[in-house]
């Protein structure tokens, strides 16, 4: 199939956002905000790289990779608006697989009422997938990773380490049952991202927020820096589901830390404000769990410590931790 | 050098744009549009598909890729403000390989004091280079290829085949002197898009507009279909290098029609408002040529005419034409 009749084939019939003006089928779409900002984010998937065809079908790759980005955008408290995706595609793959990659995607969006607004198909060796998202927050409501205090609650949404699990399932097999596997494969393939959540805490005066992309080590090391203090985690406090810890007891520590893709959210909240967040999270259904404080940063660099015990071990972006030494 | 070292190395230490909220160091970027509407489009580049290395250094790829997506703004009407940039890189790619290449966007970004707000540096087989553009245009001002209406002028900016013409000289070489080769060559490696004389052109009424990336055959297709309408192109008016005409005549009108990539604009304007394009084009110093005329359909189908010495072809997308049938 030719580039542009594909493009036009994936053209949605109606529009869902209000705010578009042109869709796909001109040089370029356009769309008009209503006074908000804008918010937007790019995110690129690779075979071989951030999937593979062994464990991930067309459709999940798709799905996958508009998660991905979704979550981004949750992770700024923006409303997913639309989204312009670019794949590249080899020579194996036919029309099917490519409809099946594009549908993934467009059942995911459909929760969010986003609209695909522009598009490219172009042919090359290896299956990449690249998508751009733009998502409408309030002025002056984008949340960063640079708002976290010394006193704040650290939170993190769901359950960390199911994705990586459902991954460990799909390329070795497990004794996990079948309904437990089902669901943390159906975590790998089709995570959700939390952007529901992300607008229940609209009302939240300030939030320091991150999506879990790299792992629970990395997203806390990043809000840390980019506040300038500490961040002290319970290890006994990091919510997990009971079935990774007790199948995959190995690994379990590893993949809580570093397991990444699991697309929960990580925040941080004053104390105050803490109640409002468990608010939100009820009412969009989600369990939110309360995993360490923020402190003032003590040394040069701002640091991450894992408590477990009475021991205090420091945690790198990659998950690596070490004891801390006397006085650190 | 890892992904996010990467990226942080390409932030700008200060945004050109006012309206950037948050640049590139969190989850997403923000921006602050004032009224206006926003353009967007994705355009991708693979190696061996779209570019060689062997005819194309980093710079020029880098340079070209985010050329072809403001030409897409360009086409819209619209200023350029924003790019993200997501580019596969394989592994015989060293670390100044990649700041060439993000050298040739920044370069030309700069001109339009456009900022780079988003970016994924991710491992691949092969090299692919994905640009996401963001713009801003008046409300309603948006140029769309639907608006050409029957007794316009239709017009094309620059000359056409110069970037195919540079391309067969980095091929195959020519005799075409080492000025005239130059010119080509840079024609091809560094073509600039039409964004100054699109805004311009603000203040003409009513204009269809179209970037001339796949040829004018396939441009006017486009334009025609739209618009429901009937393009008559006459072949002595389509501006030409004298040097490619000289040196490539048997060449000549196919890549008049279907090389591509020259990057300028095809437009139509009304007959009264044809003046004001002329005086947009003198003001940035752009030369404009006046090549055919709208004519309402005749046939079922939009269809795109050439004329030369009294006879009459259709012109397909792809360049192709054929004599017309009598009575057609």
């Amino acid at each position: 199939m030719d580039e542009f009749s594909f493009i036009r084939s994936i053209a949605p019939s109606a529009y869902q956002q209000s705010s578009i003006i042109k869709g796909i089928g001109d040089d370029a779409a356009v769309f008009r905000p209503s006074g908000q900002d804008v918010v937007t984010a790019v995110d690129t998937m690779v075979d071989g790289v951030h999937f593979s065809l062994e464990t991930m079908k067309p459709y999940h790759i798709g799905y996958r990779a508009l998660a991905a980005n979704i979550s981004d955008l949750a992770a700024m408290g923006s409303v997913p608006a639309f989204y312009l995706v670019s794949v590249v595609v080899p020579p194996e793959w036919n029309s099917t697989g490519l409809e099946e990659l594009y549908r993934g995607m467009k059942d995911l969006a459909a929760q969010y009422r986003m609209d695909v607004i522009g598009g490219d198909t172009v042919s090359g060796s290896e299956l990449s997938v690249s998508i751009t998202v733009i998502g409408y927050v309030d002025k002056d409501k984008g949340r960063y990773r640079s708002d976290a205090r010394a006193g704040d609650v650290v939170f993190v949404t769901g359950t960390l380490g199911d994705s990586r699990a459902g991954l460990e399932c799909l390329l070795k097999g497990s004794t996990v049952n079948d309904e437990e596997k089902t669901f943390l494969i159906h975590r790998h393939q089709m995570p959700e991202p939390r952007a529901s959540f992300a607008q229940a805490l609209a009302g939240v005066e300030r939030l320091a927020l991150n999506d879990i992309s790299d792992g629970m080590a990395n997203e806390a090391n990043e809000i840390a820096e980019a506040s300038e203090v500490d961040i002290h985690l319970e290890k006994e406090q990091i919510p997990f589901t009971p079935t990774v810890k007790e199948f995959f007891s190995d690994y379990y520590d590893e993949w809580m830390l570093a397991g990444g893709e699991d697309f929960e959210l990580m925040g941080t909240v004053s104390a105050e404000e803490w109640p409002e967040v468990i608010k939100a999270a009820d009412r969009v259904g989600l369990k939110v769990s309360k995993v360490g404080i923020v402190k003032e940063k003590q040394k040069d660099n701002p640091m991450v410590y894992l408590h477990e015990q009475g021991t205090k071990r420091v945690v790198t972006k990659t998950g690596y931790t070490h004891l801390t030494k006397k006085g650190e």
